[in-house]
């Protein structure tokens, strides 16, 4: 049984460049350019129409926060480069509950990154084909479906299938936009569908205008979802990694910013009136029959002509957009979760290179969230992008309060090297200002981790960044307290109650992990000192696995070894031990009889009752374990000895030997390329086997290292 | 490390009395009477009030039927007492095709059990509180989620709490009868709330009517459904086995007569308008917006009036038999998994005592497959019942062929040996007929395998049983078409969709295990012979669950041995190696270094180039596996081990040996009684833990028994 000469497998890594990276990371927040100029101008509208004329000015306070945030995040992301995010930015600088409710906050985020962008893709797809009107929440469903289905498969997201839509939705929405403002220019202004029809308006009083001001623009701020996932994946640039990082986060932020802006305006110019119950459209006689199109369809029809391909370009354009963004949140939670499991508030298991099974079932966790709550929610746009506000809001404005307290810190110590570094010169004199800056400068670049990082912090630079945060703190905070107080009855408790419960979760999680190692820290109380060896085979039909697991144990050369078989058939064990003498095998076959058809316990009370005799020895237990080649085939094997095994396992002084059977099948696994797991390109772990040439692997110094 | 002596544990069967067997296997079929008077009713109803007149002969028509399948039943249990019921029948006497036809229609039977049930129950539920009629879909699966629930909890079925409802539906369902023909005898006829309402009918030509009345007896034999159940849990009842479950049999069809036939006469009496749409009732002015209520609801107000204490008490009684009726479903299926199992035709899993997670997966898929049904057809009573009759009856008509080709076999093999023992005898002369029967009736009792079956099959009862069948065999089938000819457009299709996947599935499982079992027979030309053996430990940090693996791998006392730790983190690995020389153990440290995180990839490097160093040799690789208490501790531990194991697994020559740690939790294994298994007691395998004094088992010529 020597093995084949199999080509040496070598691992290479796979990180992002910056042109595969804005695909990945853009999705989230560009797609949210399809509904958050609809929310906006559809709050305003509750006031009626007058409240038009406020529109500019709160879409430039969403661009104002809009630049504020990516500003704080490239910030972030030199400060915290090891792709921690909000969560590690509160960990560090605001405590562990703080980082844990940040770490909820964005779980709640993931799956309604989902939940709003299939329910607006759906909107899209239903304002091109309005016959499909009936069928929202089922078409939902089946795009949730869909996702995880292609995420349980496993896909990488650096394959150039996602890089489309993304570019083939900023082009076509770019181009949009200046074929209207063009046209505007020259006369011909677009002309929305519902331009025609008022809005029923109610009166609104002083206090109550306000309110409607802020509500819309908190909806507004919708646009900014997603623009934090970069600060989660800057391991995965290629090298320089903070600076790649940082550049695509501010093209992604400009890009998001000019659509966002020339959007609004093009929906304004064109006279787009949206409302919230479409009934309040005076005038338009099928609101209680006919879907109401979205911002989006209504600006594309406006500019380009109702059915016209170009129309029909933009609706695909940012429906794919928008299942690309939901797509997002499936791999992005696993690297949430790496991180946590990390600082153990999560199963370690996630913390390595993933494991397909916890994957799987997160991935199926997070689908079925989203579907019961896009039924519950029967896939209301609108109100799902409530709740989806506060979650990211949450984060953002913990994240920033994080920064704030980073940045006073690092300020503080700025100050305190100043005041050791001129105490210690004092007898030289004070040094000029320049030259005290420059001290400091070096010392910053001292203190800098990244190596790719060349630019050291000045202290007007850390103020700089210190407002810069404070005030985009002080903005989320604004939005976080209107959209709770606005939206908390319609909906807004739920995520104000599974935050908690998550948050409780996690804790509960790191508490375990923390008294299971206290519970195996080696101590000297716990002496270890087994003598005597026996071993057993357990002998179920005579097969080649059973007879592979007997070679193993005999060429173990265990003190004492002995075949078991437990008899539930008179016949088969009959069959079996003449077998046995046929094959002439040396080993003595134990039999034990099960009155009950079971077969663990009688093999069970005989390993107790030998240890009582033999004392402290170690029994192995050779069992064999099938390897198969289809996941199916999982299901019919191997489940009775796993269960056998479970049992043994508590029995003292007792190990399991697992003898691998290799079936026919299992070819299939040498073969294999591993595929690719969520999230993989996002951590920067996305590897490829290269196979190469036998005499991979050479041992030098106790370590073994590639040869070639 | 030697272990507690702790008490030696004794497994006691507990089997089924009959008053405890009755509950279980009657709640199916005596709740079938809450709907099949209904439908038999309503399909009448369709011609017109005058076709009412045909009521009694097609409720006798049932009557007879069920008089025969009850029969029948008793003869195949006599037959065939190992519990494998209609597929085992048809199996044996029409080939292996012809039993899967049957094992596909029983499964799509069982969903449909819980599907109709909990129709039917949330149907009472409503007819009791109008108000809940909205919510008739949510109603049903939240109850199906409740079963579910119940069933992966682990409940066992001869609690006492299963038994109250059926015998309070019996008592008050009788008592119910009584009242209505006492009050009609004595003139004071109950008088039903439909009773008033005239029916809208379609004119109906003569092949029409024949079909009409054809329809409504097939409706009315969904009374049918259930009466099967015992066959299947034959090995349950105690001592004597066959002729207990006949009993049984017989009690459960007489109940079910009398209530099927008492409550279609009351029902007729007090003047039940039933229709299948509601506004055919001219006269019924509410008909578009309350609910219709249920027969029993109408017969019960109209008995004991509405409102009354015993409405309520009937409608309750009802709907829980109705949801004793459903989890039928849930333990009946493991029944037929193990049988089939034993065929090959399912995972081997299922056919010893139960892996829990089989099982819980198949409560969970039973669940869903009734979910998805019951919210797709809208929880629609006479929709579900014409689905359900359909695999019912391809069930009964198959197995009661089969039986007949079964009798015609015994009475050929009759012949026969009447023949030889005539030939054998010919020289003394003709014996008289009597003689010759006596001798019939010996041979048949030396063929009986059933040690209790007392009573020897005579040529004539065999006829007898012959003709029971013939007839059963004959009118099932004659209801089988008629059912699938006027549903099939109205969703029967989908039985005949599910049937043959379900055929292929387990055809190919069987295949599948076929191929396998030759896979893996001894031959001449595969070789043992492994030599050379060399132990590794992995080791992550200095932690006792690995220094107990080390521990055991020393004292297995193999030919080498090394430890292996694999380098993802440079301090742990430093710490690591310190504290290996300060716990002074002196067995060798090999480093892997691991450029992407990746722990099994260098490992599994460093074993295949030892493999081609040293040949053929047995490489038994060292991994703690820690035992847990509870349940959800399982997703906190093992999964990186399980992983690296399963890579293990397929380098030639490597055996893993799992090493058990023990956490504190773990102690809740020790005193747990195994929480029951569903179907465990029908199949006569509900087993009890018993403590005993240690001493439990002693070794006696090769074989352990239980000392005491």
């Amino acid at each position: 049984m020597i093995g084949d000469p199999l080509p040496t497998e070598k691992l290479e890594g796979q990180l992002l460049s910056k042109r595969l990276a804005l695909p990945i990371f853009a999705s989230d927040p560009l797609s949210s350019v399809a509904y958050a100029p609809q929310e906006l101008l559809m709050i305003l509208l509750v006031g009626g129409l007058a409240f038009l004329s406020f529109a500019p000015w709160v879409a430039l306070a969403v661009v104002i926060l809009l630049v504020t945030v990516v500003a704080s995040y490239r910030q972030l992301i030199r400060a915290y480069p090891s792709g921690g995010g909000d969560y590690e930015v509160a960990h560090r600088n605001l405590g562990e509950k703080a980082g844990l409710v940040v770490a909820s906050a964005l779980l709640v985020d993931y799956v309604m990154t989902v939940v709003v962008s299939v329910a607006s893709g759906v909107d899209n797809i239903i304002s091109a084909f309005p016959g499909l009107a009936p069928f929202r929440v089922e078409l939902a469903v089946v795009f949730v479906i869909i996702l995880a289905a292609i995420n349980l498969r496993g896909v990488s997201e650096s394959s150039k299938a996602f890089a489309i839509p993304t570019y083939l939705f900023i082009g076509s929405v770019a181009i949009m936009i200046v074929t209207g403002l063009v046209r505007t220019i020259f006369g011909d202004a677009p002309v929305a569908e519902s331009a025609q029809y008022a809005v029923h308006a109610e009166s609104v009083g002083q206090a109550a205008m306000v309110l409607l001001l802020l509500r819309s623009f908190a909806s507004g701020c919708s646009a900014l979802t997603g623009v934090e996932a970069i600060s989660n994946g800057v391991p995965a640039f290629k090298r320089p990694k903070v600076r790649n990082a940082q550049r695509t986060l501010v093209v992604m932020g400009a890009t998001a910013i000019v659509l966002f802006a020339g959007l609004t305006t093009l929906a304004l110019v064109s006279g787009v009136h949206y409302a919230e119950n479409p009934c309040d459209l005076i005038g338009w006689t099928e609101c209680a029959t006919s879907p109401q199109p979205s911002l989006m369809a209504q600006v594309a029809a406006a500019t380009f002509g109702d059915g016209s391909i170009a129309f029909y370009v933009i609706q695909a354009a940012t429906a794919l957009v928008l299942l690309l963004a939901a797509n997002t949140a499936f791999n992005g939670f696993p690297l949430l979760g790496s991180v946590l499991a990390r600082d153990s508030y999560a199963p370690k298991s996630l913390s390595t290179r993933g494991d397909r099974l916890i994957y799987s079932n997160g991935v199926i966790i997070l689908g079925l969230a989203a579907i019961v709550i896009l039924v519950v929610f029967q896939a209301n746009l609108t109100v799902l992008i409530q709740l989806y506000i506060i979650g990211v809001f949450v984060s953002f404005t913990l994240g920033q309060t994080g920064m704030v307290r980073h940045w006073l810190r690092e300020l503080r110590g700025l100050r305190a090297k100043d005041a050791r570094a001129a105490k210690s010169s004092g007898k030289s004199g004070h040094r000029s200002a320049a030259e005290q800056h420059r001290r400091a400068a070096e010392a910053a670049a001292a203190r800098s981790k990244s190596a790719d990082d060349a630019k050291p912090l000045t202290h007007s630079a850390m103020v700089r960044a210190l407002v810069i945060n404070a005030i985009g703190a002080g903005m989320t905070a604004i939005v976080l307290i209107v959209v709770t107080i606005t939206k908390f009855t319609h909906g807004a408790w739920i995520v104000f109650l599974l935050m908690p419960i998550l948050f409780l979760l996690m804790l509960g999680v790191n508490r375990y992990y923390r008294d299971v190692e206290q519970e195996i820290e080696p101590d000297p109380t716990t002496v270890f000192g087994s003598s005597g060896d026996h071993a057993v085979v357990l002998v179920g039909r005579m097969q080649k696995p059973v007879l592979k697991a007997l070679d193993y144990a005999i060429a173990a050369r265990h003190e004492s070894i002995e075949a078991i078989h437990v008899s539930l058939d008179e016949e088969a064990t009959k069959q079996l031990q003449k077998d046995w003498i046929k094959q002439n095998i040396h080993v003595k076959l134990r039999i034990l009889s099960s009155p009950y058809r079971d077969l663990s316990h009688p093999l069970i009370q005989y390993l107790k009752e030998r240890r009582q005799d033999h004392g402290s020895e170690v029994i192995t237990v050779y069992m064999p374990q099938y390897i198969v080649g289809h996941w199916w085939e999982a299901v019919l094997h191997n489940h009775k000895s796993r269960r056998m095994r479970q049992k043994l396992l508590l029995v003292h002084g007792v190990t399991v030997a697992l003898v691998p059977w290799l079936l026919d099948s299992s070819d299939l696994l040498y073969g294999r390329r591993s595929r690719p797991l969520p999230g993989q390109d996002r951590r920067g772990e996305a590897v490829r086997q290269v196979a190469r040439k036998p005499g991979g692997v050479e041992i030098k110094d106790g370590r073994a290292h590639p040869k070639g």
